[in-house]
């Protein structure tokens, strides 16, 4: 069942190794059928290495398993959260990449200094507010995906125009129209990262890029205008 | 129709990726066949991993299409725009490298703090001004080759000597007797900017080199008296 | 005779290598059987690329040599005293690994930023005190195990929850349930300090992630209540 | 002639790329006959790709060519007024790595902060002077022989005891036995730079490690005393 959307979400989990952004078990990618209401999502806690498509486990949009052995992953409550708040994604990545866990870390957005940023997200990528305690003693990894929803909903945000999020002392999500496109993502907002920190090493007091050159560089890869690539 | 540019085009823009200076589709590298006027680049938005002599496109030094069903690289004006201002100039390469943007972005040149930077720049790599708005509105990308041209004259730094230049909040370009040499310069300026963002981190007022020294090693690698290498 | 604990060890030994936290013959790690109380652990100064398992070297918890043509490993006696000092453990790893040694040599705890950190270690990562002029003149290397117990004794830290240590001006010593599980808590500890100096970095006044974070993310993949994983 | 050094030579230059010293034609090491008061090093200019054993240049101590078409690294200077001044020395290694070149542009010694340090180099790795105007214009690369050499001997540094240096503004110099020992301890020295470069990030007041802990881990590794490794 839905085996093309597990071998989609297999190479999409494979992918985050390949570009060296997760160790370990660390990570997981999604992807839903939205016509089903189904997800498919890595298994908690396997390694990368043991993978394969027959290991990804499928669960409703509520959190029941369809099919798998296995159990899914323990950020499978945020995955579905963030499925049934933003309807226009199909693919969701979440990594501990160094550089973004560290302005996860240090509490901090990553502010947008110039077009490598511009080119995949209008206006800085947004950290969460703390946790309460009542959230992470409750269901914890569902609270994390209704307070991502919440930064987006107060500070305006499209998620299709900002397609990553930094959770509080933790680390990143990133999404996209699928699997393959969520990790792309995530790979782009770690690099975004690391020039950012660098930026800010060389000026403490570095300033974002005035706000026609975003505004610019966001329009020529996206909407009626888009002028890159070849379509 | 000109194969052999082509082909030198097409393996200068695949060592970008050898050399780690781009990921997905980032990056491009351009030759010119200064006889015909004709110059040849990456198409826009095409994986390095699809890319192949055939996808190169051809254009005029005034934008018109030679040959290709490809749309060309979106910073082809850009390009052209530089061969027009610099006729000493064979290969242009601009990518978006991690330490060379994080100066682009802080808005700093990359002052010359040692031998490695001498050896290949005179003096600093300079950072372009800000773009204005009606620029950025305009031809964008032409206006970005006309900025870099505008700096280059304003300082009196000749492009032969200072083969590459930061455009502000967006990253490195750099140029060569010929597409190889271009990227081997983006190259060698990524690792000068790591070199004197480590300086900076070591010494936030770091001084630059002696002029004597910086000179003594421009001119082991250039002009009459050079005596680095067989020839 | 042991032959199976010498080739985990051989093993492990040789991922110090692949997860990129040793060069040339920095590091070591070593194994025990507790029924027997033998250690096995890497020859002294020996390459990576020569070793194998014939060449580990099996030693008595009072140091005696049980088997083996080489010398141990010159910091076999923190081995020994970890191993009687701390009786839960089955595998320690000593590495010189880049970012840990940073904060060894800048005589600093690893502050508890995050998640990543909190799945694996509870609390901070203990820097040792310095050893005394006649500790380290005398059984310099038995000394920095005494040091290493007393410090988890003296702060009251479990060292299987908290399995890893900074020795000050040296580096880390992990360990684990085994020898692999110890190289596995050495690489975690590695990317932890790296996102620690990086949080640092952007705020030098960082503060730790809230205890009831901490404590959440310890518990999701240890003791009774745990979640993570398949078992 | 002198096959086995030029081939111990080639091997050596190889081993830079290797270890990831070197990009392009940067670096180069030489290995000397004391015998023969002959030096074999890698000739100006030419690609680690395209080097061979047989296009290692063999020079007399004196700067004449012995044997070779091509003419040797325009460095050879340095490295024969090394061999000059420090006679216990068989093999130099000349490197532009990033971590080592950092400490040099800032005009600073890399302090001792620990034991990883210690192991290989006794105290500081020193930074030599400001080459004068008429050193540079003159004999350039005898004279920053000249220099290393004055440094050690004013500040009563033992070559064999502190195999590297870092000249001003330039780069790493390291040495060793033969021509393999001093590529291991530039890649030793570019390491231990990147070391205190993060421990200065962390505390940009870092203290040394005591000098009972360096002098303890020198002799654990060198002198007759020594009780490290197999021999």
């Amino acid at each position: 069942m839905l085996e093309s959307l597990k071998k989609a979400v297999y190479e999409a989990n494979m992918e985050l190794v390949h570009r060296g952004l997760v160790i370990y078990t660390w990570g997981n990618v999604s992807g839903i059928d939205r016509k089903r209401g189904i997800v498919a999502i890595k298994p908690s806690g396997v390694d990368y290495a043991e993978l394969s498509p027959e290991k990804i486990v499928l669960v409703y949009l509520d959190g029941k398993i369809v099919e798998g052995e296995l159990r899914p992953s323990s950020d499978t409550p945020t995955h579905l959260e963030l499925y049934r708040r933003f309807p226009q994604i199909g693919g969701i990545t979440h990594t501990h990449s160094t550089h973004a866990v560290a302005f996860a870390q240090a509490r901090e957005d990553i502010p947008c200094y110039g077009t490598t940023h511009a080119d995949y997200f209008a206006g800085a990528i947004p950290c969460t507010r703390d946790l309460t305690p009542d959230e992470v003693d409750g269901d914890y990894e569902a609270a994390t995906g209704r307070v991502i929803a919440e930064t987006f909903a107060a500070r305006g945000i499209d998620p299709t125009h900002t397609p990553a999020v930094l959770c509080l002392n933790h680390g990143p999500f990133a999404w996209g129209k699928d699997a393959a496109q969520s990790v792309y993502h995530a790979a782009v907002l770690e690099e975004v990262a690391k020039m950012a920190m660098l930026t800010r090493a060389l000026d403490p007091k570095a300033k974002t890029a005035p706000e026609y050159v975003q505004r610019k560089h966001f329009l020529r890869k996206h909407g009626p205008n888009a002028y890159y690539g070849q379509n």
